[in-house]
């Protein structure tokens, strides 16, 4: 699964960033060789799954203003009240455990890129839905297409981000109703990683579905996976027709959702680790069967997006203690469920890239390392509660990401890791500079940041005195300078492009 | 071992950091409730007990420069060939299974404060040895006694620190032959939490012991632990006579010590994680089963300090994924030796309490947490590889330590816990702002960031935007303004000063 990067075909900031991240290979996606963090005894973990079951049945989820999803309710055998729909006990596990895949594939069209989520990988992709952009020459402002095309660029150079996103940034300045096409395009053409599709309606979906069989052939489409999207859930407890219609048309097509509560707990759920994991587990497990009633073997992935809120002001906060333990449950019990586990990556509530954004961000990464996430979202570039994509942001977090990658991939215990030749060769009071252990694996010893300065306080100072938003800020621009795009034939450019010229020319614009 | 604190007795800063920490019970120090993260197999964990065994029987370690020492392992049945001494299999491991104690209490002079090291324990501490300060205001320069108080005085108004320390910063101002009176002296005058001794010499360790006496009661400290200090190793397997002279005087007075290897991998061990914690378990056993021939019973704390270098200038780095892998597994072995385990808290390379600062921080400290250390030195305030106490990171870093207090104090599954009651009131759609539940639980519910701006961007802006750096040297020149000291005892202070004068007074001034 792995791909030796082919320097010659790309731009000095990708092979930057390969020197400085020479001991990482470069791959698809990560493997994980460490064990998960059991955060909680597995008593807890039935606990929570009897009180899910418990809501289930005795409140049951609302699917709002979408008749087809309560007849397909009806017909599962579900109790029906109105758009109330409730469950039996274990009615929902059991559908996703018929049912659902417990790992399965993402094609990208590179095939070098196709990325395996399961529950022995990490898939990392870039901040999703910031309206607005920040960097340090322009300060904060609404994003444009041109920006959302930099971001795809961007994560296209960033050997740790294995997944092109979806809205990476709203582009503001293209109608609602016609942006998803920008949007979708700007992935096929400007990356060759794998891609997130439009959620926003049914029809949107459908073009991006559309768009994907003119890239991949309609054949292949039917019978593969090569898009993931997006369903947040309207917590507590509710569907809107909106994400129902994304859902039904992505798993009609066999193409992957990811189904997101989306908690600020406090608001969105109760005060507590316990209520706020059997509130998601249940809303989680409603997202998931209906897809699986929709279609049986669609993919799914168990989402969350858990924060907490401020209840003096009733602003999100990140990067606390209380959202972690939230996530290392839910990762277990997406675990119990055998299906792949999503959750957001480095999260704040920041307004800038200080050092409140990098504790946050910091504590939201290395929880969703361990708790085992396979596919992370919001991995890079999030800034005041997912308001903001950040430049700096964004390359600063790609390092903290390369660093997830290194971790996960374990210890190694062979001759040449346990050393022994090299604290023989030194002895006591010596160095190891020299030795020939040290020379033989200097390269890939230890992981290099791109933006951390680690030289003396006066070579620091002699070099500006920067802090590391600032080296970040020459690092993006230097990126982008470089960038080359990956080949796309250009037949299928050009069909792609007629695609998207006809269907945007046949009805108006619209900011709805 | 909890404590109300008596808002009563203490300035605004005291009751300020207690409001916005109202979830935390202010504890002497943390008691873990939650899992270690196993990160290696038990295979990988004998395999470098083998090879440590193995290192100690074929290379041994020095001790240089110290007849007494090599005696003592004579004495012990140590094989000894000039200074370098050799160990059969499984000889030290003995030595400390049989004598080392699982788990110690270090007293305080306000028994309050009195902590349990202890493998289900945390007790955190300040940053140690840094010759520099910085602040905002006055950027970098050399320390002082003044800011030596100052920070004694900071750690003794953060709840999230049970320790005192020890050299939170080197006052060098003051004559190296002297100034541990003035450092030891702040620690018992400006703060009630217990501190580590001087090490710099027998003769100052002896002091320090002697000083101990006058506040603690000479009977009560010949029987009772009231000091720990930090021995470090001069890695590769090294001990000099400096160190063992001050081991031997705290291990001969029942005083703790924390037998530390110094470690910068591709330096002092091999640049492989299991060749570093190979050599790390051997320097740690050796140190502390000398302590344990020295005085039989005496507390030890199996240290680690271990970070990387980079392979191109040479220069130490932090918070990069291989320091991480040796901790988790240097924190098990310390397990099966079942002595309780020490590393470092808030490390970082950065000059500034930047972004890098925060990011190499934070990937430190989450995982010192979750390896699950018992004694973290250098908590807060660490900048530039040690070479730095920042004010305003000292403050940033307490409120990461809080965080760690939260997380460890695990998951309530109570019936509040649990929420049944929040999620039948509120139903589907709606929120739980303010629901009975909320209600009830507001206070505690949510981690409160002393540091963090969770505002929207519009008051964030009007507030000046601030950050993080800037939020926090307005909280720490708050907290020095409104500092009390604790009750200290007239006549001891008396006592205390003039054992001070007259031990000044008995030798000249030196800078060695």
């Amino acid at each position: 699964m792995s791909e030796r990067r082919r320097s010659r075909s790309r731009g000095r900031a990708a092979r930057i960033a390969e020197r400085s991240n020479v001991q990482t290979e470069i791959v698809a996606f990560i493997e994980r060789k460490v064990p998960f963090y059991e955060m909680a005894p597995v008593e807890t973990l039935e606990l929570i799954e009897n009180n899910a079951d418990l809501i289930l049945e005795e409140i049951g989820i609302e699917f709002r203003d979408d008749p087809e999803a309560i007849e397909i309710w009806k017909n599962a055998g579900a109790s029906v009240e109105g758009e109330r729909v409730r469950f039996e006990r274990g009615m929902l596990r059991e559908i996703i455990k018929t049912n659902a895949p417990s790992e399965f594939i993402q094609h990208a069209r590179n095939k070098n890129r196709t990325i395996r989520i399961a529950k022995d990988t990490a898939v990392l992709a870039p901040a999703y839905g910031p309206p607005f952009v920040r960097n340090l020459d322009e300060g904060r402002r609404y994003a444009s297409i041109e920006d959302f095309r930099n971001f795809v660029k961007l994560t296209y150079l960033s050997p740790s981000l294995h997944h092109s996103g979806g809205t990476v940034c709203e582009p503001v300045d293209l109608p609602v109703n016609k942006r998803h096409f920008d949007m979708v395009y700007s992935h096929l053409k400007y990356s060759d990683k794998p891609f997130m599709g439009s959620v926003t309606s049914g029809e949107r979906a459908q073009d991006t579905v559309d768009m994907a069989k003119v890239v991949f052939g309609t054949d292949f489409v039917e019978n593969n996976t090569c898009i993931i999207s997006l369903i947040n859930v309207n917590s507590p407890m509710t569907f809107d027709d909106t994400m129902l219609a994304a859902l039904k048309v992505y798993a009609k097509n066999f193409q992957g959702t990811v189904i997101s509560p989306f908690i600020l707990s406090g608001a969105m759920s109760p005060v507590s680790i316990v209520g706020t994991c059997t509130q998601i587990l249940a809303e989680a497990m409603a997202g998931m069967a209906f897809a699986q009633l929709v279609r049986p073997g669609a993919p799914v992935i168990f989402g969350t997006f858990s924060s907490s809120i401020s209840m003096q002001s009733g602003a999100p906060t990140f990067g606390t203690p209380e959202p972690s333990k939230v996530l290392y449950l839910c990762a277990a019990l997406a675990r119990r469920l055998n299906v792949p586990f999503r959750s957001g990556g480095g999260l704040c509530a920041s307004k800038i890239p200080d050092a409140q954004a990098a504790y946050e961000s910091a504590n939201t990464l290395q929880t969703a390392m361990l708790a085992g996430v396979n596919f992370m979202l919001h991995t890079a570039g999030w800034l005041e509660g997912g308001l903001v994509m950040g430049y700096e942001k964004f390359v600063m977090d790609t390092d903290q990401a390369a660093m997830i990658q290194e971790f996960l991939s374990g210890v190694d215990t062979s001759e040449n890791g346990q050393a022994l030749d090299a604290i023989r060769e030194v002895g006591p009071g010596n160095h190891y500079l020299g030795c020939e252990h040290t020379q033989r694996n200097f390269e890939s010893a230890f992981y290099r940041s791109t933006i951390a300065d680690n030289n003396s306080f006066e070579q620091w100072e002699a070099d500006g005195s920067l802090r590391a938003s600032q080296r970040a800020n020459k690092l993006w621009r230097q990126m982008l300078d470089d960038y080359q795009a990956p080949e796309f034939d250009p037949m299928v450019d050009q069909e792609l492009l007629a695609f998207i010229e006809k269907r945007k020319a046949s009805f108006p614009d619209s900011n709805v």
